[in-house]
């Protein structure tokens, strides 16, 4: 392993890995603003930033940040989410300068171009639009709302058309120039680089970030509740939340654990049960997201309209029976699923980059891959089912179900009974 | 490179390359059979019979089969295609030979328990239905029919309700028996793997697959037309198809290098014009798929309902442009994404498996990067123009339009006209 990280005079940090043999490479900056850190009058306005990133410099306009990426066959894209925004490239090794190049250019320097900010509202409006014509999509939004109601964190990251089209140049200028401080950015590579030449190329570029560490956003307050949607669709869309744990939770590898044996692969609980024994759904599946100072565990499931309830009825004691019978096998079996995924991403020079630049963003540093194995293996049958059970006190569930009638009121109110009888 | 082709005495093919310094393989079976090799009382039978792969064996029921492969971290997976149906696995070293016993079991040795079809076609069913919500997903099913009618290549690979219920185990058995044959199957392999010892388990564990090469199935004939579908949805969902080339055919690389710059990224014409300047849309792509005797070029867009006629017209427009005026630059650039593309799968043990596999399915053996890079270099300005009038003189356009109206028709009938300027 070739980790090595600096952290220059300006609080920006640079953690690479040069992984021997590769001829191209990954890297990007992850910056930790996102759609939470958006003042009210402000929703969408993270992701509308990260499109006029790539809308034009003093030194390029729109298509020549394009072109110039794509002219050495590289690939530049970003995305922004509830905490961070990531933008990044992959390239061959001796592009990594000229990714560098634009990566800075693109962040230091945007002009927000009249013209340039017409055309991408519109372009934002279509993507939501698209995303209103994505039910296994839309249900995630219904979801998060009814997890965090008005809260900036429960807000759909591509606001609405409306405050879309209300931002101004001025606007985005002042939100850029609040939350991407140099402290709270990373830069992440791995591949053929070379740290040295990364920090150098570093130092000069993004010298013009400076600022103090951001504060942490407003304490998300998850709350849980039902939303119900109906929609002419063929399936019911049924996503379901409970209060997670945050990022640097003791505990985090126990729930991490419990989430896997429950509705992690194809030998998960409710893929085994739901889909294999009852044929309800095509599919399903659990994850756990961390955030800062709290978490969201979320399930998903597509099912028949009159499926619905049934389907319900089986998750719900699913959940709750694994909180109670998870055995060793299982907890053996989501330790080697994760244990596997480590070494796989390190063999993946963007998996790398990504999983670098977020560890050192949530702690400061990266954790090396021993440590990770050994947070793994010190979870025991009993601490998994133990984060089970706190998962389910935690908090009322959260529900949004989108689709045909008649089922969805009664799928909801089955769903809401989980919360009952953890009491 | 260590690329490495063995033909077994059965006429399965096995290509793998080790790649030094992993600690993880991928490896996989494709088969060169999908839904096109159906008959027509099989319509989706391709599918579930990669579904029913994982359903049990003689020595493993359904569980047995996720578990087995997840207890060791591993990941197996399957998808059907048009004229391919492919089962593979990511697993550590020490896991490869256990991967290739289940593939080899669950391929050789399916028991189709009635309990477990009739649940699996229910599963399908709910797929069918999570299909007919993606609306993304659901205009190139349109797009297929309108472009090949009442031929099984022009057919919705999942089947329809109707037909996925009428199948029986007989009917399964039947369909494998008749495509599943030895000189059709190709073993491939990435990673930390040895040729020797692939080759000696496929021997043994591959034994009962036979059979001479299958026959081409009936030749696929482009109509073209339109197909519009008046929907409740945000967005109009087009997709617009032209008769492409063959795999073998000597001017593949021409249309691709003219469909990359037509349509292939963030600095392509159709990305610029359409949604760049004009602000018309989020998502818009061209590719071109190719087939054992013909191919298909394609473009996907969404937009307003009220842009739908405007966007069509920009794109005809580019698409009748581009045959014209495509420059060097413009080639240079397709050029370098295409190149850099190659390099970057080469790093990749899944990508690499699958590459040596498609490559020994289409010609019989797995082509070096070097002749590829050299076949993307002998494209000119003029060639990639040629490629692009060819293909608009080739066939005559099918249009598949989804969404609210009421620009629908006139957006399909725009669409129309571009068979016109070519004659």
């Amino acid at each position: 392993m070739s980790v090595e990280v600096t952290r220059l005079p300006s609080g920006l940090t640079v953690v690479t890995e040069n992984m021997p043999r590769l001829e191209t490479a990954a890297l990007g900056v992850w910056v930790a603003a996102g759609s939470r850190d958006e003042r009210p009058d402000e929703h969408g306005i993270s992701h509308l930033l990260e499109h006029m990133a790539f809308k034009g410099t003093s030194r390029r306009n729109a298509r020549a940040i394009a072109e110039t990426i794509e002219a050495v066959g590289g690939d530049l894209n970003a995305a922004t989410s509830v905490e961070t925004t990531a933008y990044y490239a992959r390239m061959l090794k001796a592009d990594v300068p000229l990714a560098l190049d634009v990566l800075s250019d693109i962040l230091s320097d945007p002009t927000f171009e009249d013209g340039e900010l017409t055309r991408e509202k519109n372009v934002i409006v279509q993507e939501i639009g698209a995303c209103e014509d994505t039910p296994d999509d839309l249900v995630f939004d219904l979801l998060q709302a009814t997890a965090f109601p008005n809260q900036a964190v429960g807000r759909p990251i591509l606001g609405t058309p409306d405050t879309v089209r209300s931002f101004t140049a001025k606007k985005l200028r002042a939100y850029l120039t609040r939350n991407y401080h140099a402290p709270d950015m990373i830069v992440g590579a791995a591949g053929a680089v070379e740290h040295a030449a990364i920090v150098d190329e570093v130092t000069r570029r993004f010298a013009s970030f400076a600022g103090a560490e951001n504060l942490v956003a407003e304490k998300a307050h998850f709350h849980g509740g039902a939303k119900v949607q109906k929609r002419d669709l063929e399936q019911v869309h049924i996503a379901l939340a409970m209060e997670g744990l945050p990022q640097k939770h003791d505990d985090l590898y126990s729930l991490s654990i419990f989430t896997n044996v429950l509705g992690g692969g194809m030998s998960s609980r409710l893929f085994q049960e739901v889909r294999e024994q009852r044929g309800l759904c095509y599919t399903i599946y659990a994850f756990h997201s961390p955030y800062t100072d709290t978490g969201m565990f979320g399930l998903y499931a597509g099912t028949d309209a009159a499926d619905a309830p049934d389907l319900m009825r089986v998750v719900i004691d699913e959940i709750a029976g694994a909180a109670e019978t998870i055995n060793e096998a299982e907890v053996n079996r989501a330790k080697a699923q994760m244990k596997a995924g480590l070494l796989m991403a390190l063999e993946s020079c963007s998996s790398r980059a990504e999983q670098l630049a977020r560890q050192t963003l949530a702690y400061g540093h990266p954790i090396p891959v021993a440590e990770l194995v050994a947070k793994i293996e010190a979870v025991s049958v009993e601490s998994a089912r133990a984060a089970g059970r706190a998962l389910i006190a935690r908090s009322r569930p959260a529900i949004a179900v989108l689709g045909p009638g008649p089922g969805l009121e009664s799928a909801a109110t089955i769903a809401e009974s989980l919360g009952r009888r953890a009491a």
